[in-house]
Formats: C-alpha cells, structure tokens, sequence
C-alpha cells in the first residue's frame, strides 16, 4: 500500500483509546488548540490518566495518531452520564474535540465522533450530546447531530 | 415562625441531597414533568441510586422537599467531569432541573442552581455549563450565567 491508496490512509488514521506514552506524541500541544492553558508536568498527566481510567468505559477519551511523524493529531472525549429520567437511562457527552491545524481535510474529526457515538450506542445510551460554536454546527449536521438547545455556562476562573 | 414569615419559607424549603425513601414522596413523578418516561421499580430506583451514590461528589442530585406536603417540590443534578484541558480542570454539568408545576414562583429553582453551583465551586470546577431551552434563558441569566455556544444532540432512540 502507498500513500493515496484508500485502504493505507484507512490503516494510517485509525482510532484509538488514549495511552500514557501519548503524551510524549503533542497530545497536550494538540488540546492546546482548543484552549489555553499551561504546563502540565508528567505525573500531574499520569495521575490524571489513571483517575479517569479508573471509570472504565464511562469515560473515554480517544485519539488518531500518524504513524509517519509519531504525533497525535485528532483527540475527542465522551463521558457517560447515568440518569434517573429516561428509566435511568444514559447520555453520552461529547467533549474537547480537535484535530491538528496540519490534519484537516481528511475526515479525522468525523472519524473521531462515529468512534464517539459508537461507543456510547454499545453503552445503551439514548441519545449523544455535545455544545459547539455556530462555525462548527455544519461538520455536526454532516456527523448526524441536530441543534437542539442553548448552552449556558458561568466561569469561576 | 408562621407562613409568610420569610424565616419560615426558608425553613421550609431547604435544599438536600436525594435520599433514597425520596421515591415514595413523588421525585420520579416530578421528573417526569421534564420527559417522558415509563414506570421505574422500587429496586431499579434503589441500584440507581447506589450506582450514582458510588461516584461520591463527583455526581450530585439534590431536592427541595415541601414539609407541609411531604412531596419533593423540586429537584437538579449535577455531574463533574474531569479533563486533560485547562491544566487538568474539571467542569461542573448542571442537568434534570425542575420545580413541580404547583411550586413555581417561589424561586426553588433558583436554590436548586445556587446549591449546585456552590458544590461545583467547593469542587474546584473551573466552570459549569447546562444546556437550556430559550424559552429558560432569562431564568439562567439571573443565576448569573451566560450563553456561549449552541447544544447538538444525536438520539438513538
């Protein structure tokens, strides 16, 4: 296989769950396109890691990695929320969705939500939600998502 | 201290956390004033319920309960979520907000707001988000939040 065979870029691009040695990949510098913020030193990473892996499937968080310069260049988390209503059902949450400025145009973030929303569908969830800015509400529409509601937030920091 | 009396109103309507014997006061009939949903059992109720109590802060569900009526008049949930983003951050969801139609007025959803966004503050969170109708904007606006983005949903079923 060689690049601009559809089957190789299929090998190239797939999704996986997050691992420890990812941060040594740009998995930081990739989620610092989505927001600032500072250092984050290895342990504070690890310990991190191991919290959230201590939830099982109830808290994935998935990335694409390119094999040929070993960085992670898509990223995007789902958190199962388990509810009373619905006959105690389940929602997925999506968050902190990004793909490398280098890596657009090649369906990666689409890739990563069908990982997403795959994994919540075999969870018994009822329905996936995710907030996102009015820019990004057409690659949502192309992915099977509707506009539903209005997002509030109150910031403490 | 009489009705009327605003020490008495304040008395009476204090908010708490979800207890388990609150079923039999009318909580799932109160929820099922924000969706639709079939019959819950005794022992689903019960494993929810220690199922959600197993998360310890980390999910929240409180009530109001009216003294008078013995019903739970009110009731909000919230659901930390732990990220890799701003430095490790964690982000309160408020979800399942609300006041029984017979209760309205009387500011509980206000206190129900208050009381979660206190615990997510006390948690560190950095920031809390819902998701609204517009009709439900103005009421958020006065508890002090803000819209930023736009809410999509994917139903399965």
């Amino acid at each position: 296989m060689q690049s601009g065979d559809p089957s190789y870029e299929e090998d190239k691009f797939q999704v996986r769950k997050l691992e420890i040695s990812d941060k040594s990949k740009g998995f930081i510098e990739l989620l610092q396109q989505l927001s600032v913020f500072d250092f984050v030193s290895d342990k504070q990473f690890e310990e991190q890691f191991q919290e959230l892996s201590s939830y099982g499937d109830d808290h994935l968080v998935c990335v694409i990695e390119d094999h040929c310069s070993g960085k992670i260049v898509a990223t995007g988390s789902m958190l199962i929320e388990k509810k009373f209503l619905r006959n105690c059902g389940k929602v997925g949450h999506i968050e902190d969705v990004v793909v490398d400025a280098s890596a657009r145009g090649m369906q990666l973030g689409k890739k990563i939500i069908g990982f997403l929303t795959d994994h919540a569908q075999a969870m018994g969830c009822y329905k996936v939600i995710l907030d996102c800015s009015l820019d990004n509400k057409g690659f949502y529409e192309k992915c099977g998502f509707k506009q539903k509601e209005i997002q509030m937030t109150m910031y403490f920091v």
